[in-house]
């Protein structure tokens, strides 16, 4: 009898309670990271705490720490860089929303950050986040070796620069009303919203000097619940409520943005995501019971409702 | 006799060689470093390379270049660096013109990136060069020892983020219309302008490994030659012609923005110039004549006519 075939998978329980204190610790290394200030810029930190502080399911932070964790980094570390991924985040979610991008008045059932400030300090407030993203990487407090904290510095630029997420967004824009083919749709999120997760994986696995073989499992994982998260996404945009999605439901549509929904179909972009998930957790293979929340994690992320 | 009393300056015609020379290198180094792509996101990096090519005197990189070569850094590295600076400035101009902010159609005699192209694509544009800025820094390319990187952009970040350029533009926002205090006029340029201006010479002496006492006084050269230059530009403001400036002129005054010219008159503020400049120098005592390019740019940036 061998347990090899079905490795160790986290319950939904176990997870959520995982993801939960993740979330909470994340929540307050942020509001550390983001301090008040006095004079007239003190504004500028509120909007910026506004942003980056009180919402979201954290994941990119997760990925952090737990990958982290399984490569045994340190972590208050690891607390640092996932802080600084979910400012880079919640910069790019500010922007986003700003009325010459997608003009969302709310996030996360909220006003949006141009709605609660003004346009001029939400656009400093998201420039002010990804530079914090990159100050944070390079203190010393986040590792104690130059060459670690510049690897994070050079794999966050990738991922959330031209090549990457702003590339993506770039992209995203330009097909409004088109009829993208499948492979630009890939090629789209996996600029827009798989980079940043990606990376995030990546780093856990930098802060806790994995292998290269190791690091390189850790990316394809990262990589495949990259994709699998936007597949869930457009088929919760067709299927969700807004009042479940915290915002508008049915806007792909509206748009006229080509999606894996309007591609594959819903059950096409279903069984697209099982088997990014699938291929996943393949990726994860050579590790054991450690990241058996990494593999309950990728289920989560297409089953979620929001 | 000795010459020790008055130390060694360029000539005018010496310092415009030395700066035309500089702001070719790093203007094909900044092309260099942003190539052109194929895809949807190439107007992208048309937006990057139309905001950050062909214009402007490179003050902020030539500083870099002039800085690391007194201590003897590698050329090529210290072109990188140069780049990076203006990229970063470059970022700052394209949000600061933004409708939402100082909403300006013009830069140097041309439509600013909004009016090229269009809001959305201006402030992804920005976004992605100050990415650009931090990941140049990182790259290997720019110096072999990682601490000196990490450094670089450690310097960066403070300068550029929210207790720097960025927190000064919000200070600079909240305050018009209304009437500030000298001191609190003064604060709000070392971090608007001040911050960058002084990072630029800090980063030259980073790179060349210069000693703690050497890079104390380079920076005190640069937060006073950025202090100069922020008069200068009040005064050029107050008495120069749109033409000569490349941008409209008198807006300050139009805006009822408090300015050294407002607190001290244009006769008070050209003392206060000259004030600076003297003391910008005093703080090159220790330097020979291979500071001498450096003590006559002091005396050109308030003395420039644009």
């Amino acid at each position: 009898m061998t347990t090899t075939s079905s490795p160790s998978t986290a319950s939904p329980e176990t997870l959520a309670a995982s993801l939960g204190t993740a979330a909470r610790a994340i929540e307050s290394t942020i509001d550390r990271l983001l301090p008040m200030v006095d004079g007239d810029e003190s504004v500028l930190l509120e909007a910026m705490r506004y942003a980056a502080l009180g919402g979201g399911k954290r994941l990119r932070g997760y990925l952090v720490t737990e990958i982290a964790g399984i490569f045994g980094a340190e972590p208050e570390g690891a607390l640092r860089v996932a802080a600084s991924v979910e400012m880079l985040h919640a910069y790019s979610l500010v922007h986003d929303d700003l009325p010459a991008m997608d003009d969302d008045d709310l996030r996360r059932g909220q006003p949006s950050t141009h709605k609660k400030f003004d346009e001029a300090i939400a656009i400093l407030a998201g420039d002010a986040l990804q530079t914090s993203a990159f100050e944070i990487l390079a203190d010393e407090a986040t590792h104690s070796d130059p060459s670690v904290r510049i690897a994070l510095v050079t794999a966050l630029a990738q991922a959330s620069g031209a090549a990457g997420m702003v590339g993506g967004q770039v992209v995203d824009i330009r097909g409004e009303g088109k009829s993208l083919p499948l492979d630009q749709v890939r090629r789209l999120h996996a600029m827009k919203t798989g980079a940043l997760i990606r990376y995030a994986a990546e780093a856990g696995a930098i802060l806790g000097g994995a292998t290269r073989v190791q690091r390189d499992a850790i990316i394809a994982y990262g990589r495949d619940i990259g994709t699998a998260f936007q597949v869930a996404d457009d088929v919760l945009d067709t299927t969700a409520s807004a009042e479940e999605l915290g915002k508008t439901a049915g806007k792909d549509e509206a748009s006229g943005k080509s999606t894996y929904v309007s591609l594959l179909g819903i059950d096409g972009a279903r069984a697209e995501a099982g088997r990014l998930v699938e291929q996943a957790t393949q990726a994860l293979t050579s590790f054991g019971t450690e990241a058996a929340a990494l593999r309950a994690l990728a289920h989560y992320i297409v089953e979620r409702r929001n």
